[in-house]
């Protein structure tokens, strides 16, 4: 069994990492640049060590990582998400230097990275995927004929993409012909990769993914799905399990998809396979080898801690659960709490938390690294605290994600939450109906006060679900 | 449908009121004495008013709070717990004014609340109880002869009783003499009511109560059972839902038993029917007609949301689950944070909270009406903060309750927290064996150091369960 674990993160899931770690009386070892020294992760690790004045350079470079896990006595390492989660190289100097990497193996990362080998690797395993280009495409030329064999429109993405960059849709051959050098510049800067590919674009789907744990020993289960079709520019700001809008046919088909699309690849550790769905169909977009932001919702509805399985998968231990006892039960949301300016298009608004009152009672969760007095550096994302809601219904999940949300108090910067509660009140989003195009085709929601008296919202929304069901 | 509830109550009561109040779209109006001005229930509820200069005269006197109802335009009164919930004379006041009371009625708490009553009519209902006196012994002669009869030890006991109040263990005759004089004293100061009866006292036993829910068309269902056998003097400190020590069998008697209890007397609303087990036997202690501080362990465990419940059930709606559909799950623990100090003789301790930290991820839950800054007033019980965790198994829960009290924070005051590890820290309890008895025959747990490093208590308690587990 793992005794001691560095964790190469920062933020909300460096803590998450470092309660997992002391639920499993495993140490904890926290790594911060000098950005972060009164970070949460830093006060709530057994150990912490210090990366350097460079905000970023340190929790972006493996091989000091690694170096400093094998110095402190960790016999594991665990990426969290973002940062180098998905870096093969990361795993691979874990596996040279003896460390175990707490994800799956480089081969995996790196074929599932590589947006069409992920491709290939589905069609050969009987996974449908979104009608598309071969392989990459070679220059605009190429890239012209296949948009005109595909129909526009089209999306040009980043082979190495992820994340919400690397992508742009395209409507038309003058929009492709303006979006290639763009993509190819983008994807070359954030990804070190310019190779980029085509895919009919699927018109207002649903951004379905599926939850999947998978052993070494062959046990390959699915933790049912997750709705995040409430995006903006790619970016999720409220996941949802289960999905309110499938049949329990459709549920049971895209676990069965993503079982199948892990087992193909020889998947090991948590991973989460995405999905488009539109007009009945399901087409398979990409698979995440990491642990999500929006795990915190499977865990709620399923009981299952995620972040535990990955130490023990990890460890050579079975899951601990087999397909078969893995139930659902009620309704989980996920609010990105975010510190932005929703009604100044987004703009992040880093400072000091002059206050924070954590949200309580039943079925109110927060995982966050801040805390009354901690200052939001510049130099990190945004999001400050994830809320998590659970409840028996669909209903009752919404009324209270909207009594916590104004339960809550975060003064000192602006965030999203506010924003949240319009899209609470949305008799659309209330009763279940929505897609990706959602948040775009609502900008009237970004039309609110901050002036309202606290609570008079949430009562409204909550009197019409009352209302509407009924009671 | 309710439509405006008075919340006749203080504290984290009336917050989770007030939630279950915003979740559902009512009204909450909340009342305070000048000492709670500053109180959390009260900024959160819709309205708020002062019900004068004396601490505790307001919240006790029912017919101020009623007609404060009608004044205010509620249609509904919750009485939360302790001070008038279980005054019949409140229930009745309601009714007379055309206030709904959010409980059952004037009659049944009457006829629960008088002790030797609810003896009679479980015995008729052919629920198990203590051997004990026919009804309320007459004089200390009548109480010497039925000591003979019944067996030493015998317990006196205030026939009003309740909360651990008016209740004396007697060993032997000197002992019955000696407590005969001061029950009875304590009775009248406490209840108004001096009668008194005796039950054989049931040596060591367990505490265990199970939660039911009736509503007006006559379902009765219960939700499972609580183990609160962690006590001291009386005073429930950490509880448990499902009990880790009952077999299935004994789980569906005791189910069976509660609703059978609630029957009989025709219950309506929520309630909590209390038994002790002692070497295989069951028996009735007796029934709390109201919501009980620990209700929370039970909604972790089914998610039914029992305070939701009892205002549907007021509201006249039926039950929104049958007994098929409640199924629990996992395991949930509730630690009482009282801000008392345990190596003092647990005094209480009021005082400034200078940092409040809640703890926070998968699990865990807090519902409190304290914040940072807030100054707890010397006028009420010592408890400020009731700490939740649930996880799918003991070994996780108890895991999970020791890393959860390690995250929080709560600086100004000294409270039970630390003392609590140690309990955590005890194989007996880690192993799920213990009785009423635990804490007296458990002294060495008060020998602590509140100096040691933050972590290392809940890591070696993690490393203990995963060890015994062979994680």
């Amino acid at each position: 069994m793992i005794k001691k674990i560095l964790i190469a993160n920062r933020g909300e899931i460096a803590v998450r990492i470092v309660r997992a770690c002391a639920e499993m009386g495993i140490r904890s070892v926290a790594v911060y640049a000098e950005a972060d020294r009164h970070a949460l992760h830093v006060k709530r690790a057994d150990e912490a060590y210090n990366l350097g004045d460079d905000p970023l350079a340190g929790y972006l470079n493996p091989r000091k990582l690694v170096n400093l896990a094998v110095e402190t006595g960790c016999d594991a390492l665990h990426p969290g998400y973002g940062f180098l989660s998905e870096n093969p190289e990361l795993a691979e100097i874990c596996a040279a230097r003896g460390i175990t990497f707490i994800g799956p193996s480089a081969e995996v990362i790196r074929r599932m990275g590589d947006k069409t080998e992920a491709r290939r690797s589905m069609i050969a395993a009987g996974v449908p995927v979104t009608p598309g280009t071969e392989g990459n495409v070679a220059d605009l030329v190429d890239a012209l004929r296949e948009a005109e064999r595909l129909g526009y429109p089209v999306m040009l993405k980043a082979t190495s993409g992820g994340g919400g960059r690397g992508i742009r849709r395209c409507n038309d051959r003058a929009e492709l012909e303006y979006a290639w050098p763009r993509v190819i510049s983008e994807a070359t800067k954030a990804f070190g990769n310019a190779e980029v590919f085509l895919e009919k674009c699927i018109v207002n789907p649903k951004h379905i993914e599926a939850q999947i744990l998978a052993d070494r020993f062959g046990n390959t289960v699915h933790l049912f799905e997750r709705d995040c079709s409430i995006q903006r520019r790619n970016q999720k700001l409220i996941e949802i399990a289960p999905s309110p809008q499938l049949t329990p046919e459709q549920r049971a088909y895209i676990g069965e998809l993503a079982v199948r699309a892990a087992k193909a690849v020889g998947y090991e550790n948590a991973g989460t396979v995405e999905f488009l769905l539109a007009e009945g169909e399901v087409y398979f977009m990409e698979m995440n080898t990491r642990v999500q932001v929006e795990h915190t919702i499977t865990e709620e509805i399923t009981g299952i801690d995620i972040v535990r399985e990955q130490i023990r998968i990890a460890s050579g231990l079975p899951l601990s659960v087999q397909q078969d006892d893995i139930q659902h039960r009620g309704f989980a949301l996920q609010f990105r709490i975010n510190a932005e300016d929703p009604r100044n298009n987004f703009l992040p608004c880093f400072g000091k938390i002059t206050r924070y009152y954590a949200p309580g009672g039943p079925g109110v969760r927060t995982d966050t690294a801040i805390y009354t007095g901690y200052t939001i550096p510049p130099y990190y994302d945004s999001m400050c605290l994830k809320l998590i809601v659970w409840a028996l219904t669909w209903e009752e999940a919404v009324a209270r994600g909207s009594r916590a949300l104004d339960d809550m108090r975060l003064q000192g910067v602006k965030t999203t939450a506010t924003y949240y509660q319009q899209i609470l009140a949305n008799p659309d989003f209330r009763s279940g109906r929505f897609n990706t195009s959602f948040v775009d085709e609502h900008p009237e929601l970004l039309n609110y006060s901050i002036k309202r008296k606290p609570g008079e919202l949430a009562l409204a929304i909550a009197a019409a679900i009352a209302a509407h069901a009924g009671l």
